[in-house]
This record gives structure tokens, C-alpha cells and sequence, in this order.
């Protein structure tokens, strides 16, 4: 058995999410499909991220065992032809030691959230960015940004089904920046809990809009209940957009 | 009669094109039915630019008359209401001098070309890229490019079928970077001839691809001949991000 290590770009919005399910197709299922069709053999994908329905990935890691070895190039090109039409393709493929594991040996996970923020919605972002009209203090939300980095239980941030086992996380960087129309979320950290991206943007938005201040959010993050937060941002706008390993 | 000066974003790829034609459904076409159900009146929507089947705008500035005056902001959010589902927004509407012409009025256009030069093709800028999987040289392209800039005749890069009266042309802008696995090409001047760009950019590549030199560009150009240049890159990669006026 040959390990590999792939690196995925996929659009989200026609899949039922990165994991397996039985209403619908899901990016691994996809991929797993596409990984018989090249070797014969049905083989296990497993994601660095389980990103939710309509999430997408421009560096999504993933690992997978083959029974005979074959160049990553090779492996790549076999199943970009066999993922279309798809909108799923492999970035990379390497071969990587028999102990890598996509999930377990990440360090650190990168998210992008995107957020149109102007009276037309959009026409070639679609599905991609979340539209919000009501004009956003991007500044503002820079600021209240910086209250959550850092450790801290993230019980208000993470979805009511969230099976983690701790709500403690601590997050590395939460950046919110403007550019033109759009107003960019960068947030990075080891792990994240169910929605916690989404949930934080939501709260952001809050601020942004002017009905939360920094106050606000720190008595949102100290009550520790879901029911305090904001709410959770559309999954359109969020990207996975890169998983670090040491 | 109140004329309104409109800046435009759309995806192109649903459409045959900007111009109404019998064949399918036009960006005019959408717009001239939106503009019909906001006021009950049919009125005429002229653009800066008549962008080919496939192609985008970020910026793409059309005029229109109305017979009753309305606040722009009023005649923006009310086309957008009725573009609805076609990825086809009005950024802004503008109450306009009687004598403004989207199209002969404009002193420049500008168009941005994206060429996506990697393996994998496409799964989030799917439709909005030209794919090139064999490795291009851009910093040849971008030498290369810098032959073109000025007042030439660009019989080689233009249609067959193109109505402009004369070849001749200067072309203010055509520089070539790569930023990751993109290549983008930003190309200005006061008017193109019919896919002048896209013939540009099928030649450019050539050069990228290590099969013309210089040279060989040159002496495209000075063939006056369609039958020299390069091949008519894809529509999917090119938007029309801008148009000036004095």
C-alpha cells in the first residue's frame, strides 16, 4: 500500500459537504467514486477539514492508500480525468509516509470568508461570498476581531451539534480586511469547532452593522451559549483555503 | 425623457453575447425586458462595448432612456430586482446628461484576460479563465507584449468578420503577470477591433509556450493578415473591467 497526500480545489455548492452522506453527493464520495474508477480498488479519502455543505476549498489536504504505487503525477492527472465533470480537482498528489494522516497530523487550519458588502448582489463572485447590502465598518469589525484571538471557550462560536470535546480552541489570527466591495475574514488556528468560522462572522457582522460593540462581543464570548452569539454567516463565503503540516 | 448612465457586472457564459440576437437570450436582451417590467416602457440600452458570447464585465457602462425621472438609486435596486435569476447586477445608475453615449462618448476600455496555467484545471474560477496546462513563460509574454503597445495596424488580431472601417489602432496598455498558477493580461486602448484581445492573448501564449519569439510576434503583426496570428483565445477569460469617459 502506497500512502498519498492530496491537495484539493472544490467548489461546494452543488455537494452535500465534504463527508459522506446518504442524501445527496459529498466531495469524499466523489473522490472515492473517482479513485475506483482509476485503480479498481475502493479506498478510503480522509479530509484535514470536514467542510460543511456548500463550503468550498481552494488547499483542502486529504490522504488515501493505494495498492500499487504510481507516480503523484500520475495520480493527479487519473483523478482530475475521472472527478469531471465535478467541480473538484487535485491539486497536488504526493507520495507521503505510511504514519501521514490528512486530520490527526495537521498543525494548523486556514479559512478565507468573503462578504459582499454593496446594494448590487453578485454577479460573478455568485456563490462564492455572502451579500450583505447594509453598508459594514470593516474597521469596526477589525477590532472586535481581535477580542476573540487568542484560548478561550468558544461555546457561544460552535454549531448546537458540535462533537468536540472541549469548547476550549485557541485561535490564532482573525483578520478582517477591505477591499473595494468585498470585506475579507482570514482565520487561522490549530482546529476549529462545528461552524465556529461562521458563527464568528456572524457576530462580526453584528458589529459591523453597528448593532453589537466590542463590549458586545466580549459578553457574547464570556456567556459561553450558543443563543448569545450572532448568527451563522451562509456557507457560500467560506473557503478552506490552505492546512499546514509540520 | 431622463437618459441614465448604468456601470454593469455579468457573467457571461449564459448568454449569447451583449447584442440582442434571434439565437438566444442577450445581456441587452435580459437588461431592455428588466428595464420594461420596472417602467412599462421598452427603451433601447446602448453599451460601451458588445462583448462576445461567453465574455464577462466587471465594468461594462451602458446608457438608457427613461420617461419618467426616478432617484438612480431607485432605478438601480428596481433592474436588479427584475434581473433576477440572471447573473446580470447594476452596480450603479446615474442620472446622465442628455447628450452621454455609453459607447461614443468612452475615451478608453479596459479588459482584463486570465489565463489559468497549471495541471488541475479549474473548480472555483470555472468559466472565468482561459485553462493552459503545459507551463507558460510570462515573463516572455510580458516582453512580447510590449511590441504590440502603440498605434498599429492589427489586421493579423482582429475577426474575419470585424465591421470596424479601419484596422488601425493604438493600444495604450498590454502588460502580462503572474501572480501563483494565474497569468493576467490588462489590455487598454480608446476602442478594440472584434476579438482584438483574444487574438492578442492566443499570439501571447504562443510566445509563453516557447513557439513564437519576438520576432515571430513582430512579424505578425506586420503580415496584416488574420491567417499569421495566433488562435482566438477562450471567451471564458476575458472581462471588461472598465470604460473611461472624459
Amino acid at each position: 500500500m502506497t500512502r498519498y497526500k492530496l491537495t484539493l480545489e472544490y467548489d461546494g455548492g452543488p455537494f452535500v459537504g465534504w463527508q459522506r452522506q446518504a442524501n445527496g453527493l459529498s466531495i469524499q464520495g466523489a473522490l472515492e467514486d473517482a479513485i475506483h474508477a482509476l485503480s479498481g480498488h475502493r479506498s478510503e479519502v480522509i479530509g484535514a477539514g470536514r467542510t460543511d455543505a456548500g463550503v468550498h476549498a481552494a488547499g483542502q489536504v486529504a490522504h488515501l492508500d493505494l495498492e500499487r504505487e504510481r507516480p503523484g503525477a500520475v495520480v493527479r492527472d487519473g483523478l482530475n480525468h475521472h472527478l469531471r465533470p465535478h467541480p473538484i480537482v487535485v491539486l497536488s498528489a504526493e507520495i507521503a509516509p505510511d504514519d501521514f494522516h490528512a486530520r490527526f497530523s495537521a498543525i494548523s487550519r486556514s479559512y478565507r470568508y468573503r462578504i459582499l458588502n454593496r446594494r448590487a448582489p453578485s454577479a460573478l463572485g455568485r456563490g462564492q461570498t455572502w451579500w450583505i447590502p447594509v453598508p459594514l465598518d470593516a474597521d469596526a469589525m477589525a477590532s472586535a476581531a481581535a477580542i476573540l484571538v487568542g484560548e478561550h471557550d468558544f461555546t457561544t462560536f460552535r454549531a448546537s451539534d458540535c462533537q468536540a470535546k472541549s469548547p476550549v480552541k485557541s485561535l490564532d489570527r482573525l483578520e478582517v480586511v477591505r477591499d473595494g466591495d468585498e470585506i475579507r475574514i482570514d482565520a487561522k488556528a490549530r482546529s476549529f469547532l462545528h461552524r465556529q468560522v461562521r458563527v464568528m462572522v456572524g457576530s462580526l457582522k453584528l458589529v459591523g452593522a453597528g448593532k453589537w460593540n466590542n463590549e458586545d462581543l466580549r459578553a457574547a464570548l464570556e456567556a459561553r451559549d450558543r443563543r448569545a452569539g450572532g448568527p451563522t454567516a451562509s456557507a457560500s463565503g467560506l473557503c478552506l483555503v490552505g492546512v499546514e503540516y509540520p
